[in-house]
């Protein structure tokens, strides 16, 4: 089932794929009911970056990150590497070198349930990555991996061509056919959040806003 | 148990409360004993706060965040809102409307055993947030819970009305009877502290100006 | 076991030390066989530091912080204080005033893997911590343990006088007889690496620069 | 506010507290509103035991079981300890001896958030012990902590002297004024469930003995 | 995204069920390529239980099980319940009486990326569970969720009608389509197994066995 | 530093060996000056088992068992095999084909900071194995490690023919050159103990057989 390597892949357009990255994590899964979320462990590794990009899958053994550089091949401009090893594993799959290559094929960062190093030049070179952990340990290049199969990163299914946004709030993955739809409903919500963050901080509260105080009382909501 | 709200909660004066908030966590841990301490996950969701206000309490289910709006109402100048789910959950109970919502009723900051979203807009509204984790998790109202009620939040007993402190080092409650006690104490430990930093940054030990190299010798220490 | 002091260590050559501190911890940890990492729960206080000194080590009873009084005197010019307590601890055993000390004479930083307090204040005096936790619980001093003897730390065997060094990557430790040539090989690492970064740089892959398409193929990856 | 031991502490009728732990756990916990419950990495050392017993309580310094000698002297037939460390710990406080003096003081098990050891011989004896490890690490007798103080144990605020429930399915805690009101519901509850138990075991489906579909479907539930 | 109930769920023949039951996990993980695997967290309630089922799975928002009561009018002999939570919770969200329903369906076991309770009644009607905690705390139902959805449960993608495999090993997921083929690759595996068996027991290496000494020599293995 | 595998190791006499693994985990702990000690994460995959052996240990690279081949060539009568990843790794490196080996080599048991698997094999087999994990996850054989170095594992310090004593309790490693002197205080321990545990189970209370009262009120103990 490992070895195998899907060169062509349906992607998003990148207008939409930005428009769901300028809507931000957050904004994104409420678009979409609730869903693609990855678990709160992955964090990035230096704060205030948001990006979307196309999925690029890697699923690679634990400990052996030879399948990066295959991916490599295939990221097209917009792209983003999303890798999870096929049992769990914290080593650094990738580093600088690596952030080098994928900046020069466009590649817009990293997601990873694993470890990423030398992550103060990846800073510096504002190459993002959400990762499992920052760990220097080294990998190998010895057994077969896969790109560009449907895999399953820090609880989420990711498809190849999917979308993936992430920033401070964490990942959350869009399947490529919803991503027109999902953007639709991510900029209402938007639209429809800015005239209650004006009413909220003018001092009206939410219980008003909302009209949650007949509720509350049906259920038995007591002040003393 | 749950669908209690208590609107009238006794608070420490605005001026002790500060003076808490300055001597931070650390000073204010050992003023009072070495009590009070949440757990050490609860981190700050951005670095350089510094807080303390009067605890407005919050028990609330499990991804569910109704009780946060109940809770707004009762915010005064100089609180705190402090939140603990009815069992083990991070889902993200609070983000920027909240926010928005609690510095317009004079809020100064959430403590909370769960987790938040929109920490980027939270940070740039200079709203801080000490959490278990950052997760986008979107939460429900459908289920009671109870606003200034005793709670366990992160091994921390709070009662309503109690101070809590928050910094870079964490998070540590202040029951209301005592707090001007402790801010008392927490003084007294500042200026001893300064003269010792003096004589420390000067070069002399810690073996000497504590008087230490005797009580060493009796119980054994062996040089070699 | 407990309650030895050993007064007098060797230590590398501060230029060594220096040098291995300017390679860091990745490439430390492959110039020398991927050996020496500490766990990758050891993270920095605050980002950005980059350290490398020679090891004063300190084995301490679980919430007890005395021999660290005592490790301070044996401290010189360019050492890096390393702590495991002899039990899993996450106690704050180190703060401002212990740093003000440390900084009189001469230390570079510390490594420890319990937890350290006044993080603000030691962000604010330069004085870089690698912990497993940050955490304001207070220590106490009334039992011995032993300074500059054989330790674990964090999953590492550290010997008295080992060079350690650390930065956002975590921590590495090298044995002080093989820090010279681990040193040469780190920098040896280094010119190859940017010769093989400015081609990368320049859209070169991996694949081919490492001649990767052929062993790839005999070992059966397909691509479809 | 260390240092205190309380002689004197009310308890609740052995038949209540007897009561309670015929019904167990899951029960208990559902009779008084889903409160009380300890976290769940509080597991039994060995299976098949539940018992409930009156709360001694032991506030203790970390790798310190000083007080649970003076705790000692204090159990009753018919009690439980339960202690927390003033700070995180797992080092072993409790084996085979402090067990043959417990049990010889009438005490029926240990509720504890820290690590017990010999835990063989206690199954052996049959003295059941709930802990977040078991860990063979010994603890010294130097510092003061306190006796039948309010503490919170694994999440659960726990007054001496309150019933204290502990089966396969973990710990929870009654407050002693509430003790015969929750046994009164919890054998209510187990004479209702019986019924349904009966019905459910015949086939029927709770779908229709709880009356759910209308309310499934008012919501929206699609079959498809 | 949540509300879809899926009446009719393609299952594989019953005989191949069982035939993968019979082998077990980690011959079945083994057959499949080493995929199907879930998280090592999912533990077993008691030891020595080995079953397979078709998956019945179920997405529940978190601490609400009301579609469990849904999901239990879909079982059929032979299956297996496959819950995840849309959110990380370990609530008791399963019971003795949900068992005693389940078992009315014909249904096997449970597999669970949350808490389950009364586990000592379990054990004893022989129902077993795998699971990511033992926890009392109870659930509510309040809100939809779905049922013989794709869900990802503790790290694998389920759907519906897939075969789960669980032993004290863990839990594996085999895709039905797979199912017939996977059982033969495991029975191969087995039978090769045994004569491999023999030989080791009987004092053969494994060095000798799999021909291993001439590639290890090639790598550079050197014995001193 | 890998690929070295040590032939001849030196190992402390069977009787010494035996007498320690009599003593057990806690005992041996103790007598030691409580060093020794693995984590508490180290657990038996079946309750009541009790060994002492030489160990033979492995450095292997994570997701790869292949040196435990090597190392079983190296097992002689009373060795216990232990393992340490050169990475954090969870997988399944043993099973019951490797157990069949080493139990035709002498071996007692294997001590391993990563995953096992057939466990229900192993415990039928009565082959006792502490671990990190239970986790079917296969590994590879495709990299070298070293065989019968020093290692880490699970925060202590193993070298090659040390004793290494486990039980319900964990596991303690004893070093060989210590190993009599250790036996001996351990049975002067348990001897010691003997009369402690008689007079404990008459009702005598530590505080009276311990002398502890005066130190208690010194300190300034008060009971209220």
């Amino acid at each position: 089932m490992s070895g195998i390597v899907v060169r062509n892949v349906e992607r998003a357009p990148l207008e939409i794929v930005d428009g769901l990255g300028a809507s931000g994590v957050a904004t994104v899964h409420e678009a979409q009911g609730r869903t693609g979320l990855m678990r709160s462990f992955m964090r990035p590794i230096y704060g205030g970056a948001r990006i979307a990009g196309s999925a690029v899958t890697v699923s690679a053994p634990p400990g052996d990150n030879w399948m990066v550089h295959v991916a490599m091949e295939l990221l097209k401009e917009g792209d983003v590497l999303v890798l999870a090893p096929t049992s769990p594993c914290e080593d650094g799959y990738f580093g600088d070198l690596l952030a080098t290559s994928a900046i020069a094929r466009g590649c817009r960062g990293l997601v990873i349930e694993a470890g990423v190093r030398d992550v103060r030049d990846l800073q510096a070179m504002g190459f993002p990555v959400w990762s499992k952990a920052v760990f220097a340990q080294g990998t190998i290049k010895a057994t077969l991996g896969s790109v560009n199969v449907p895999i399953v990163c820090a609880g989420a299914l990711v498809n190849p061509g999917d979308v993936v946004v992430a920033d401070d709030d964490g990942v959350c993955v869009v399947p490529r056919a919803e991503a027109e739809e999902v953007l639709g409903r991510a900029r209402a919500r938007e639209a429809a959040e800015e005239e209650k963050r004006r009413r909220l901080a003018a001092g009206e509260l939410g219980l008003d806003l909302y009209d949650m105080r007949g509720k509350l009382e049906a259920l038995g909501l007591k002040y003393v």
